[in-house]
């Protein structure tokens, strides 16, 4: 039995004896397994597997300890894999990512009670407690400068995808901006890379490439090689406010319905009457050969929440310095209205988020069967509910717990409006098509139906 | 009206809204007024003036505002001092003290309920709270290097004393040595000017002087010039805790009763049986010509607490040198400990402190006539009464609270065993004739009797 | 006519009134054509192309001025190449790597009187010389960790052999050894991106990616894109001396006529027989189908040099891992020995380089035609002369000089025992049949003829 | 016999071998003996006494070696001074310091052959040296943010004179302003300590107290406790050039007739009509009680430059803070002028000094009595003469060799107009009356006569 401790390192090196007794004690809890499985994940760094079964089967004996010592907290991890090791000695960057584990999860976990009915539900509360997670793993302090740029799009992407998500980032990283993804493989590693080549030519020293995670995506898109802070929100609605509120612009690749649901919450957001004198550069695009994508993803927009949706971004077609420049003149944007309204750089307080999109949707047969998918609403809450469908279809997709569903009770079942569902099904069916659901190599079975009315 | 508004600086650049809101809640308590107390001390820093009315009367226009920004709170002072400004500016180390003031009293205040019943009570959790407030200030990262040395010793002391302080200093200083202290004039100025000039010599970049005061103390030991670090404790047993578990080792100059209120609360720990092993340098020192005052200290100890408090303890005479060298070897005695211990170096979690060292004391009248000054009672349970003892006469000579009392209903009455009593009469009448008690100029009148039984 | 002023950096920007006139003198000196072109290379880094006449030909308006302030010099570009820039601003480390240029080729050239009789000839003069240039370019400031590995290998080669360089100079990056090559693309591109990967996984901060060139060849290999500290030395010898200074270690990729070149220099200074206690770890290595390279090599020295060569060098084929860990054993070697010696770690200068290695040759059809090619004489003189036949045809294959005769005049004329003349064509052979004389896509066309006496 | 290796810090730690060679040839040269004195006062420094045999004779058996190793130069000391050392360890900040002499005067020395006729005697080859030396001793590095005052004075001052050069140089380090001084106690040190906690206070992390001396001087004024950079220029008139060059203001205390030699040596620089446009702010002050001091000097001044000299200085009575923005006033019109002019912030390239000024002047009884010391010549040149009379009494009061002269042929003659021989009569007799030519407690026997023609 190999085992290895590790030393805390950043906010975890000074803990204090109540909070080292405190993380102790979850040791049995439900967290716990998160943590261990979060933990397993970062271990796998740099390794592309979208399957969480054939990522962790090898690691069945794997285990993770807390070690409370008078000065503090050690872990101990029993049987890692090997991929995380250069020559027996931990990588750094690895090391620096467990105990960002152990600070979001357990720390910040225990604080605010993720498990638990006391965990905050007001707005207000949430919006704080993003803002103290965000705090803590010190994602704010380097976030003064406003050039922290969200990246979205598939896991699963084709090469010249792939290659022109590389030219972005480079583009990108040539104007001194960051990179913030949600830290797998795909669209979220190739922005990164080439920001990474981008910052070395201009000698750009603070380079960022900020990873936001969330338990249950994390084994399925565990931090690339790239990523050197990870922070780990409690849930993906949370996940998602991370990144609309830290972000000072976002661009948006092709993608599958996870990135369909990263959208439709931004534009559910952005299409709040409070929000409508906030400038927030959105830009989607891709390489040529990737129109289609744009297309289907556009008219779906317009025919679903209108033309004042589409306003909110603009889409630009194989062409990266555009992008980066586009993208520089929404900065400047940004910078005066942040200004003239006394807001924080580091953190976007004023964007407006109504509950509705922060409240946590817990995909199970019943809630996928009672969604009110049906255009006779407000466009707001249709974003709502639209993202809440993408959302499950997701969690079928690549998550435990979803796929764990699907297998007992069959497919998700989606009922609306027959106009509304039958531009759900040609969306998703273009995705299968183009096999942006899943790594490519392996079939996609559909884990749900439509149903129309 | 003059006023100037501050931008936040440190910890405080970074609160959430509901942290910010939660402060400008504060601004009717009475925490509100300690705070603006404290900011006024914190104004007048570099101020050698030990009587609080002599140093607030020119300002009793003075007034402190917190506003509220989207972004974080700022400081608004109105009819500030002018010796805190240079050319209209605030100096930058004051500019920070008041947000240490803000962190420390507001801030912390808040969390920990310092004004309510809710204020922890519990000696671990009283511990965690110093702990927590010390990690807050950052006086816990710069603190493992085990080179952090308190001194103690009186604010009001001759030329030959003051620059006594000075050469230890340097001394220190020179051996990369950093100095903690009460933040005030005297004493607790003269090493941290000569660890200062120490420092330069050696090239030493991360020279440290930590001044910890307390709400009821800073206004008649306001900063000193060198201080760039200050933290605020909410009363004096958390600011003795504060020094104990912080300090590496600790050097005590001639003082007052204040000096003894502390020597006698270390010895009063150090003599528990749980810290029999705990390596804890303590050098009692003062130049050629004070030996009257160790000589009366010591017999004083001798007589109350016993040879095994004498112990704890060595005294040197007029040699900065060895006083510098003693403290060296006790360093190495102490990382050997810690590290056997697995103990942190930045705070000192093995060292035992019983709930009586560290349940606030509130001399009044009557509870000071209370005080079990008697011999009949364990070694331990007697430093605590006489600990309180000075403590209360530190107070009825230069706090605020305890001057009005005096004023109003005459001077403490001190009761106990004939014996003890004398020792304790001829200790402080010592203090008097030296004239320790107050800045010279002012005659001093005590604040207390002594009875006997 | 687009014209772009520079401020100096880094040692140009503090020049005296005196060097600064200097440096204008040489306006119109050979010196000054010289530099022009290698800023004009410099300002394509990253561009891929080893033919300098396509290179260069779009920019015949392309000129370079100086400018003299009194605070300093400036360096003016006229109608710069457009890849440089972004928006309009010139790539900061492009600007980093003209003033490189400037301080390596006119001041240092000043100086050093590159062009002149009284340039340096006496060896210890010509070690003193390289040793000032990298000096002055801080080379030698971080090279104070015995961590600096040179690669070496073709910057014609295929893409399996590209991704192993990645992954070799990825698993010395992990290992926090930093990378030294001659600038271009192919193997001297490769391991640097691959260690830049390392690094940042490691959270290596001081990642070193030093390209050292020449000007006769910079245009045929101007600086890749990762490269963050350029040294151009006055000729191949120099900086072949400044890269076996420099070095910890060697890897040596497969190449072609110039890697041999470097080798056989390599191997005739380690032959020395002062050299025979020095511990310098040299590792030949390629991916699995790549053997053949090696095969030939080794056999290759081998028939010429013997036994004794081939025992200073570890072939490893197709394992990135064991390459870095038997180089991480050698630089344990390594540190034993110059401590031992009292060595500096950042320049070797306990390492024999004989004259007859340091003297310029100049590959002309007389030069080449008079190499004594015969084995009938010591195995260092058979280095030396080796050597300069693989030099003068890596000159008639990519530098513009060499090009230029060959053109006028026809192929050099090799000539020599006739066995070791069939060694050196199958060799050559083999390099042209696997395309490692050009970037591919160019059909080769041989700038030599062997014969036999 | 007690030997101390050390190891070279800073430029001296990247020697070429040649260059320790050439430094180890200096062995036994006349600027090896100025070397082994400069060292002795280094390791003196912050000893206040300015008789050098007094200094020097405890350390007889004293000596200084050169070591050279493979890998650089080490310095060997043989019974140096115990003051320099803590616990055997030699004091870093004297450790910087010996190699900076290292530097400066062997290294330098022989770059500029010091001692030999190949020195450099045009105007403009010392401009350029004294650039160089600065260059090399990175005093010209943090230079560019035009705040270096220069602060001239008397060694040798009374009590409120030192207190408030404390006072002026707090209030120009509360302004972000560095200090340079000419090393030794009294108005020389002062305004570093002062600035020192001015810096402290606002936080300012880089502060510069630089110490300019020559040989001649360096042992009569050791460096003092808080110059954290040392300059050795070989002679007073490369040190003066260094001043004012350096300088971005100039601060003048009273003092004797050092003090007197800067301000007419800066007086005839500035009343240069090339210089008439430069902005160069110098004030001139003093405690109130010292007026009379200015009064002689302001009048003599006056009675042999004229008003045009007057004009270039302000005087400032007793009003430390007055002095500070008097200063900083002037620093906004030396920043426009620079600005406008191109010229450098961190050497005044711009500001013309004629040969005259250049060229050192060797005190002995010849050149002494030699002197032009009438009114019958342009001011320049009479501001020359006084300069060079004044120079030659600093010799014959505290430096070895003039003193030597004096012992050997009596004081020196200073023969010229009988009204310019009463005024220089009359400014020397106050500054004996005033105890400003020896530090006090020394009697003063005058080391010239004053001839009337």
């Amino acid at each position: 039995m190999k085992k290895v401790q590790l030393n805390p390192v950043g906010w975890m090196s000074q803990l204090s004896q109540i909070e080292v007794a405190q993380l102790q004690d979850t040791t049995n809890s439900a967290l716990y397994d998160m943590f261990r499985n979060c933990c397993l994940a970062v271990l796998n760094s740099g390794v592309d597997e979208d399957d969480y079964e054939t990522l962790f089967a090898p690691y069945d004996d794997f285990d993770i300890r807390l070690i409370r010592r008078e000065r503090g907290v050690k872990i101990e991890l029993i049987n890692p894999p090997d991929v995380a090791f250069v020559d027996d000695k931990l990588v750094r960057g690895v090391h620096e990512h467990l105990f960002a584990v152990l600070r979001d999860l357990l720390f910040m976990g225990n604080k605010y009670a993720f498990m638990h009915k006391s965990a905050p539900v007001e707005s207000a509360d949430i919006t704080d407690m993003v803002f103290d997670m965000l705090r803590h793993s010190q994602a704010l302090e380097g976030n003064d400068e406003l050039n922290t740029i969200v990246c979205w799009g598939g896991h699963s992407i084709k090469l010249p995808e792939y290659k022109y998500t590389k030219e972005v980032g480079y583009q990108l990283g040539l104007r001194d901006m960051n990179i913030c993804t949600g830290c797998g493989p795909g669209a979220m590693k190739g922005p990164m890379k080439g920001a990474a080549i981008g910052h070395a030519k201009q000698r750009y020293k603070r380079g960022r490439y900020i990873g936001i995670s969330e338990p249950s995506i994390i084994a399925a898109e565990p931090p690339n090689a790239i990523v050197n802070e990870l922070v780990i929100m409690p849930d993906i609605e949370k996940r998602l406010e991370a990144f609309v509120r830290l972000a000072h612009g976002i661009v948006i690749f092709p993608g599958g319905v996870g990135t369909a649901e990263e959208l439709l919450y931004l534009l559910g957001i952005l299409m709040n009457d409070r929000n409508a004198q906030q400038p927030f550069p959105v830009i989607l695009t891709g390489p040529a050969g990737s129109e289609g994508y744009f297309e289907a993803i556009d008219e779906f927009i317009g025919a679903t929440l209108g033309k004042e949706a589409q306003d909110k971004y603009t889409i630009i077609v194989d062409d990266a310095v555009e992008v980066a420049r586009v993208m520089g003149g929404g900065l400047e944007r940004v910078k005066k209205f942040r200004e003239a309204m006394g807001d924080a750089y580091s953190y976007n307080w004023s964007l407006k988020i109504e509950g509705s999109f922060q409240r946590p949707f817990i995909p199970t047969h019943d809630s996928m069967r009672e969604l009110a998918l049906h255009q006779d609403q407000n466009k707001a809450s249709l974003a709502v509910v639209l993202r809440q469908a993408f959302s499950g279809i997701v969690a079928g997709n690549v998550k435990a717990e979803g796929i764990r569903q699907i297998k007992e009770h069959g497919p998700f079942e989606l009922t609306g409006d027959p106009a509304l569902m039958a531009r759900i099904d040609e969306l998703l069916r273009s995705f299968v098509e183009q096999q942006r659901m899943k790594l490519p190599g392996s079939e996609y079975t559909p884990c749900y139906t439509i149903n129309r009315d």
